[in-house]
């Protein structure tokens, strides 16, 4: 009969996880969604697998070959491998029925074929909200959608966090008054300076424009100081470039909202080195590290988009939109040990235990704790009284309820603290 | 330009919904899992894709055709076809860390490639609860799985549904008690019943068994009557079979736990032509139809199997379960009419609306109302008033808040009731 077993595993790259561990994922799921709802954000939910036609409409560069693609019958279909391309999609595809602003929210799974690494996954939950407006949106949304963010990780706790803030504008411009023709070599190489590390990155960098435009690039992206400090020194960089100016208003505008939308000052800090890839965004743009622990990398980022569903529409629909990568962002807190004390907000408070033929009244104290919003449950097993209160100490139910027949009779019911043992009689009322 | 784009479009039979009905989708996957939650259902969250090795250890039969199955580098994978199969691989896997007995509940997308028709779907949400003892389980637990269903159903509001609810071994025993020899094909021809229609059936039946025993099966499966009347006529039948016996006794167990667990006599009827498909069940199956709709099929279903994990495992894991088939239950309620007037428990009550330069002043207000758990967002647009006072209608947002510089001034906002037009000024206290 042994033979017979397949033995029961899956595949390398995929997160799973036990219940206590799966009970904080959902408790932190809900708390940003939560907040995501509570200021409007709409849900979107669309299918996980799509048209390769459609889903891979943009060459999808590096990622194409991660993605997930298989026929089936005639059709060429992949899993999606991020919610962006799917939300394109569905704006394009039901434009004439949503409202804009249309502002939403998707939580799900998506899928890249990454090679297998500590903390890289190959199914991975991404949360996603975006902003996106027919034909025009303001920059105040730019802002909204940190403070979204802001607020999810304040609802699970999460404190030493860091919002790094650029807008794209701004060193495009520095690049353009430089006469920089190589830019996008110039801006991929910035994106990798933490990367590679300050002294490759400055080889690099003079060797692609030369020693004296190096300096300035070099200057320019490393201002530092506090916020107020980078954007007076931004200023006095004072190119006469629209482009420039643009930049520093919309970050300065940025900044503003984000004071009124209650996103303190050490949140975040303006760093013009920020980029997120190469073709995509068009104005601000964020990337946000846990302090302490930049080396995971950013737990979340997005940034400022032109025009959102080219590939399959005419409407012009600009937008913004930030997303939390929640399994490697799970991975991380557990690493650096942020799981250890989480409080999950509902989880089973009483355990009733019937001794001896008193199952009837224990269900009479399970409906009515049921009735109070109580989480309850009754051990219906007939087992010896030692396995029954391991049964609640195995899963970390704080009280149990011991009713018996001498309960039954009085009316009673005995609790007994799981924590400090102590068991007390109280009347049936609670 | 135009030409280049491409078709925005999903897979025919992969449902997607617009954000109202997304709304309502989640508004009854939120309350179906609170009440879960709330009696000691732990979530479990498996991966979409997995081995084919393991997902099809047990051949899947007809379902096999349906897998989608497709190979990436060496491995061969499947996308899961239903939640049973990888919390049977989990159980398994997972044996030593888990506490018994085992409540775990799951929601999740699961494949099959179907034939494409109305109502049925190729990627759908199922949600399963399942509690397993290690080597025994009480038949107490059948009660309660039907309970939760009950308590869910009832938490969206649906009242017109019925269980079906028998137990395998009372048929088992009437068809042994008739030395029948092909028990399996009548089984599969009562399984039919509601489907091919009484003269059908009846003429299939005599065709297997000759006439007598026809008449004396087709008796037994039509009893009918109350609840209480059904089980006498069962008694009554009194055969002398220990599995017969053991099979009424059950159902009266499950009678007694489903009254005191809640579950109304009305709620549901015995009714032993219920079977549940072939080989799993063992004792307790059930199913469930909407009162007035039975033609869509059950809506939800289970039973009591006496060993989940076989196939992985030498781990005697014996258990009961029940599935929504949620993607399908959605269809159908919108079909009939019940989303019309469904009450989704949390939505937006509040638009604030800047009129002039007061969006510090509204955030102010905005802030206030988030800090007391109210729904609400500002509209951050430069637009005209209509469009402003339009986004609130296309969206049903109950209230607006229309805030001036007379406003600001005087700590005031103005409160538009969107459905009587009403206008009321209030303080900035709400």
């Amino acid at each position: 009969m042994k033979n017979n077993k397949v033995q029961p595993s899956i595949l390398p790259g995929f997160m799973e996880l036990l219940p206590k561990e799966q009970q904080i994922f959902r408790d932190m799921v809900r708390k940003i969604t939560n907040v995501y709802e509570q200021n409007g954000f709409l849900e979107m939910d669309t299918p996980i697998i799509e048209k390769s036609e459609v889903l891979l409409a943009k060459s999808a560069g590096e990622t194409e070959k991660q993605v997930y693609r298989f026929n089936r019958g005639s059709n060429d279909l992949s899993l999606r491998f991020d919610l962006t391309v799917p939300f394109a999609r569905f704006s394009a595809q039901y434009f004439n029925e949503l409202t804009f602003p249309f502002k939403r929210y998707q939580i799900g799974k998506v899928y890249r074929g990454e090679r297998n690494q500590r903390g890289r996954y190959r199914e991975f939950y991404q949360c996603d909200i975006d902003i996106i407006g027919n034909n025009k949106l303001s920059v105040n949304n730019d802002a909204l959608v940190i403070s979204m963010v802001s607020k999810g990780f304040k609802a699970i706790g999460l404190k030493d966090y860091k919002f790094q803030i650029s807008n794209r504008k701004i060193l495009s411009a520095i690049l353009k008054d430089l006469e920089i023709i190589n830019a996008i070599e110039v801006m991929g190489l910035i994106d990798k300076y933490d990367k590679i590390g300050k002294e490759e990155f400055l080889n690099s960098l003079v060797e692609l424009v030369g020693q004296e435009k190096a300096d300035v690039i070099n200057k320019a992206i490393n201002i530092n100081g506090s916020n107020e400090e980078i954007m007076k020194q931004l200023r006095e960089l004072a190119m006469n470039s629209e482009e420039f100016e643009k930049g520093l208003e919309e970050l300065s505008v940025v900044r503003n909202m984000l004071k009124i939308f209650g996103v303190e000052e050490d949140e975040y800090v303006i760093n013009i080195k920020i980029i997120r890839g190469l073709d995509y965004y068009t104005g601000t743009v964020f990337e946000t590290f846990l302090t302490g622990n930049e080396g995971y990398g950013s737990i979340c980022s997005g940034g400022r988009y032109d025009n959102l569903a080219q590939n399959y529409t005419d409407n012009i629909l600009p937008g913004v939109g930030i997303s939390i990568g929640l399994t490697r962002l799970f991975f991380v807190l557990k690493e650096i040990g942020f799981l250890k004390d989480y409080k999950v907000e509902k989880s089973i408070e009483y355990l009733i235990i019937p001794i001896g033929d008193t199952l009837e009244y224990c269900a009479e104290v399970y409906n009515g704790l049921l009735r109070k919003g109580k989480y309850a449950e009754i051990y219906l097993e007939d087992d010896k009284l030692k396995k029954k209160l391991n049964y609640a100490n195995k899963l970390g139910i704080p009280n149990v309820i011991l009713i018996g027949e001498d309960e039954v009779l009085n009316k009673q019911v005995k609790i007994k603290d799981m924590v400090s043992g102590e068991e007390t009689i109280v009347g049936a009322e609670d």
